[in-house]
């Protein structure tokens, strides 16, 4: 993974969690980078979320750092603003940056008190031991720190070729469950060391954000605390030029899919990755209302756990998403194969089906014919016994 | 339980399920009776739906008789029309009711033709072997031909004594899954022989389903197939007059009530029902949406299902129902126990309250004060594995 120039990465164990794992990091960019963010659309909405907002207001956009901390999600409690506004503060004395320049993020447990002495304490030594990329693994250990039910970190990077030179992108994201498609779900931070202004930089963050973590959903849940942050600190020197921006977008964009789609390939319990394509709708914000009914359906859900090719359910779903659909112009294909045709039952070889289903990726394409030219893609995954294990007893 | 006068009924095995149990049934009224009935909202609609709707229109809401089906939903077939057509043609030739005064419902299976020969030869047998309550069990052994993943009949009935004698109520339900408020959910048949004029029955119909069928989930989704229907023949020679129709409506909606929380208490792999009850919201649609979400969100369910008083989930789930409201002014109680006060921990027995939370029932009272009026009631059950052992392999 080639990461972009100029940013550095640290995380400790500063005693939030029970288990003595990393749970405290940093990001930290050589120079206030531009920044664009995207928060949880939930009413009730954690400290930290409320102040990076703030934050990336009244610092017009610019920010140095992320200071996160896994194990508590700073939200519902008594002290959380405080608790968010002193830690940035003392983060950003020891980094020299405005206060207004750290952008926090929490993950854990809702409704418990954070204790700020446990951060407080703990920066000093993060901060000294902040490495680059060239001299250690800060960034997969960061990326490691931020993880609560995730069962393996998560990163993507792409470099672009622009005429004039390289700049890379590096992204990472954490989240299993709570996990819902509400403008930016779980949290997600996208580095690169490209020069692009904050107007532009967020234009491609509300894009990319819709193409990737708008279209992903584990449980339906929407979290207090979903945060996705895009840092360009123009470290390589390149600056894209207008013709170019394309290009870029398009790179933020399949940086934040991968990381959206190993969300959902890690999503509490689950053993299959559902792929859902909706063709032929009105509109694409129509495609987008079945594909989303049919990836929050416990019932599509449970049957492709089974292997179970109930395109029933399918179809069932996609009639209660709230869009004016004709069923008999309906094909519905799951690993290619035809099961409904015209609304109604395809002949097929469900013992080659079956087969199939057993394979850890599950492609549905949902196809309306003669009605418009509407797509969406959906990432979910299957729901298993897993996830009741893991949600049973989360807190307790 | 003493059932209205005036009906029918009786069911058999017709070979449409797998298993030999009861898959047909009838409820047949003496005289053709005053008819109201909801229809599910999901766009894909089971030919008896689009069948029923039709004559219930007809009609001009009068109906003699309900045939019913388990086993097959005569849903997204090549022939449905065509099978809820004939085999309501016949029994209405069998009962010397006019077709459209047969009210055909089908639960089970999406997707897989339905043969019509089933139906047509196991009729005339179940015709001539229809009972009153008098002289056997035919209601309740109904109530138990139309269950499919259910695991107990489900069954209500009250009398109302009003000026000019005594009126009775009786209602039976099915539905263990697929199960979300949207106007009807699942089949429930509500007779009565009170003689209540059809605009009247339908007002009541409307604002019974509100409070009750409208007010529970199981796992959010809402079926092809879901019909409510109330029957009233007047066989009692009851007339209810104007004043009395409050209590008429009333017990029809108590009746309801109890059919509808009997679906949830059975909800497919439930141990325990949850009783949501918001209070303190800008009006009651907004105490509603609040309450739904709270009983939709499978993080809520989970935690009730592992005795997880885990109140963030609950004002995390609230949070996004898409309703404002000021999350410090929120109260949440379990079993009568505040475990949050003004949206931050209440300080609690947390050992007590787990006692309480092993309990089959779990209340949980979510305020908001100073905000308003609005209240709403809605009942929902844990998530547990069960679900998922049951749905990943309903249909093979």
């Amino acid at each position: 993974m080639n990461l972009p120039v100029g940013y550095r990465y640290a995380a400790t164990y500063a005693g939030i969690r029970a288990v003595a794992k990393d749970d405290l990091a940093l990001i930290v960019s050589a120079v206030p980078a531009n920044a664009a963010a995207v928060f949880t659309q939930n009413r009730v909405q954690a400290a930290p979320v409320r102040l990076a907002r703030q934050n990336i207001k009244s610092s017009r956009g610019r920010a140095g750092a992320i200071l996160v901390n896994a194990g508590n999600a700073n939200c519902a409690t008594r002290t959380g603003d405080r608790v968010a506004q002193a830690t940035c503060r003392a983060a950003a004395k020891l980094l020299r940056l405005k206060p207004n320049e750290v952008l926090p993020a929490s993950t854990g447990v809702i409704g418990v008190e954070l204790d700020p002495k446990l951060i407080l304490g703990a920066l000093p030594s993060l901060a000294a031991g902040l490495t680059s990329d060239a001299e250690g693994d800060g960034f997969v250990r960061v990326s490691r720190a931020i993880m609560t039910t995730d069962k393996v970190p998560k990163t993507a990077s792409e470099e672009v070729k622009l005429r004039r030179g390289v700049m890379r992108i590096a992204g990472m994201t954490k989240g299993a469950g709570m996990i819902h498609p509400q403008m930016a779900t779980t949290l997600g931070f996208v580095l690169t060391d490209a020069n692009i202004p904050t107007a532009a930089l967020r234009g491609m963050l509300l894009a990319g954000n819709e193409a990737s973590y708008s279209r992903i959903s584990v449980d339906g849940d929407t979290s207090t605390n979903d945060t996705l942050i895009l840092l360009a600190n123009g470290a390589s020197g390149v600056r894209p030029d207008p013709k170019e921006m394309p290009l870029v977008a398009a790179a933020v964009t399949r940086v934040m899919q991968s990381l959206a789609i190993q969300i959902v390939r890690d999503g509490e319990g689950a053993e299959k990755l559902i792929i859902i394509e909706v063709r032929g709708a009105k509109n694409d914000a129509a495609a987008a209302a079945i594909a989303r009914s049919i990836a929050n359906s416990p019932l599509v859900k449970t049957a492709v756990a089974g292997s179970d090719p109930n395109w029933g359910r399918i179809i069932c779903a996609a009639g209660y998403a709230g869009v004016p659909f004709d069923p008999t112009k309906v094909d519905i294909e799951m690993h290619g194969i035809p099961v409904c045709k015209s609304g109604l039952a395809a002949p097929l070889s469900e013992a080659e089906l079956k087969k199939k289903l057993d394979q850890p990726d599950c492609p549905i394409a949902f196809t309306i014919r003669g009605s418009g030219k509407g797509k969406a893609t959906f990432w979910t995954c299957d729901f298993t016994k897993g996830y009741i294990d893991i949600n049973a007893s989360y807190r307790t």
